[in-house]
C-alpha cells in the first residue's frame, strides 16, 4: 500500500486475529459458498472489504463449522495492510459489528505475530452440545436441541468413557478421499444443568460431522434405546457405522479454540501439518 | 356440551391452568389485537380452537406482557367442556405444542378448582431484565439487551434500594384514566453473572411499562450518566417523569407468577379486586 511505512512484517501486511461469535441458524456454515448461500465467512469478508476498501480479503478459520452450527469462541486470522491496521485497530471490532448482522459478533481484534495461524497453530477445539429433555425454553430454541424423552446422564457418561483417548474415529466421520480419521479425544463428558443435558467435547481436532455423530450415538444410550456399550462397539468397527444418526446442528456450539504461547507457534504448525493433510476439515 | 356427563363444576365446564413460555420478539404482546397483528393470546386461542373444535375460547392471563416482552413463567386459565378435558388432559400440552409455533411452548396443563383465577388470584409477579455490557453473545440477542458502556452493579443496587416497598409509582407508569399506581415493590436487585447484569423485580403487580421504566432509570445510574439518587427523586415526584426512558422490551422476561394455596383463592381474589380496578394492566 504505502512504501513509506516501516516494513512491519510480511511485506507491508500485518496479521490480525478475530474472535467471533455467531448464531449459525440462518447460515450455510462457516465456509464461503457459491453466491446466494449465506455463510459466516461470506458475511465477514464482505464487511472487511467494505471497511478496508480492498478488492478481496481472505480469512483462515480455526474451526470450520457446518451449516446451522454456532460458535462462541471461533477464531480466524487475516493479513491487512499495515497502515490500515495501525490506524484502525482500536475501532475495528466496533466498525465490523456495525456492518455485520446481529447474529454475528466480533468479540476482539488483535495484532498477532505473522506466523500465527488460526487453523494450524490450534492445540485443541472444545465444543458443547446442549439438549433440553424437559421444560423446553423457547428463548433458547436456536441452540438447544429439544428431546422428547428423559436422558440418563450417568449412562451417557459411562458410554462416553469408551470413546476417550487416541482412536481411529472412522465410525463417526464422514468419509473423505484423503486424511486420517485418527484423533485424540481428550474429553467427552455430560452434565445436567436444570432442564439441560450439556455435553463437552475437546480434541486436538475433529473430523467432519464427528461431534454430531458422537452425540447421535450417545442420545439413544441416554433415552434407553441403545445399550451403554453401543458407542464403544461402533468405535471398534473403524469404519462408518450407518445406523449412527448425525445429531441436528441446533445443539452444537464451538466454545473455544486453544493456542500455544507465541514461541510455540512454529513448532505446533509443523506438527499439525505433519499429522493431517491440508485439505481436511478441522 | 353433553348433559349425560357428571356435573363436574361450573355448568359442565372444567377450569384448566396453562403454564406458558414464549420468545415475544415477533409478537405484539400477549393481548389479542385486531387481525393481522400476531399476539401470544391470538396464537394460543387459535391452537385451542383447532384442538377443541369450539367456535371460541377465552383465556385469562396472569401477566399481560407488552410487545416484544418474553415469558418463562406465564400462566393463564380457561374453561373447557368437562368431557373434552377429562379425555384429553394428559395429552393436551403435547397437542398444543404440535399446533403452536416454536417460539411459544406450553410447559404444563393442569385441572384447577373452578375458582382459580390466573389474574386475580396471583400474589405476585417476578420479572428479570438482562443486560450484556461486554462480550455480546449473539445466541442470546433476542432476550438480552446489549449495552455499550460498562455498568456498575453496586451503584444500581444502591439506587434500587430507594424504590423498594409500598409507593405510588406514578413516575414509572404510563398514565391510565382509572386505577391506582400504588404498588408494593417487594424486590429490586441486580447481580453480575459473567458478561451479564441481571435485574430481579418482584411485586404484587406492576402497572403498565413499570419494570421497563424502572430499568430505564437504573441503567443511566449504572453507566454513570445519572447519580444514585435520581431514581428515588423521580419516585417522589409521584407523577410521570418524562426523562425516564422506557428500556427496550428485549431484555425483559416474566419469570414467575406466585399463587396462594387453593383454600386462599377466594380471599386473594376479593383482596385484589378491592385494591385495583378491573380494567388495569397487571
Amino acid at each position: 500500500m504505502n512504501s513509506r511505512l516501516e516494513p512491519v512484517s510480511n511485506g507491508g501486511l500485518i496479521r490480525i486475529r478475530l474472535d467471533i461469535s455467531y448464531d449459525g441458524t440462518d447460515y450455510f456454515g462457516w465456509a464461503r459458498q457459491p453466491a446466494g448461500l449465506k455463510t459466516i465467512q461470506g458475511e465477514l469478508e464482505a464487511a472487511l472489504i467494505s471497511i478496508t476498501g480492498l478488492p478481496e480479503v481472505k480469512t483462515i478459520v480455526g474451526g470450520r463449522t457446518d451449516a446451522g452450527v454456532h460458535a462462541r469462541g471461533q477464531v480466524c486470522h487475516l493479513d491487512l495492510p499495515a497502515e490500515f491496521v495501525l490506524e484502525q485497530i482500536s475501532r475495528l471490532a466496533l466498525r465490523l459489528n456495525s456492518q455485520l448482522p446481529q447474529d454475528i459478533r466480533i468479540g476482539a481484534v488483535k495484532i498477532t505475530p505473522a506466523n500465527f495461524d488460526a487453523r494450524f497453530a490450534a492445540l485443541a477445539r472444545r465444543y458443547a452440545y446442549r439438549i433440553a429433555d424437559r421444560d423446553i425454553d423457547p428463548l433458547t430454541r436456536n441452540w438447544v436441541l429439544a428431546h422428547e424423552y428423559p436422558l440418563d446422564v450417568d449412562a451417557m457418561n459411562q458410554a462416553s468413557a469408551a470413546l476417550i483417548g487416541l482412536h481411529d474415529f472412522a465410525a463417526f466421520c464422514k468419509p473423505k478421499p484423503v486424511g486420517s480419521t485418527i484423533r485424540n479425544l481428550a474429553e467427552i463428558s455430560w452434565q445436567r444443568i436444570d432442564n439441560l443435558v450439556v455435553g463437552h467435547f475437546k480434541a486436538d481436532a475433529f473430523c467432519h460431522s464427528m461431534v454430531r455423530s458422537l452425540v447421535g450415538s450417545l442420545i439413544p444410550v441416554g433415552d434407553g434405546r441403545k445399550d451403554i456399550d453401543w458407542p464403544g462397539r461402533s468405535l471398534r468397527a473403524k469404519q462408518r457405522v450407518f445406523d449412527i444418526p448425525v445429531a441436528p446442528a441446533t445443539g452444537l456450539v464451538l466454545e473455544e479454540i486453544y493456542y500455544p504461547a507465541e514461541s510455540e507457534y512454529e513448532a505446533r504448525i509443523a506438527q499439525t501439518q505433519a499429522l493431517r493433510s491440508a485439505d481436511e476439515v478441522d
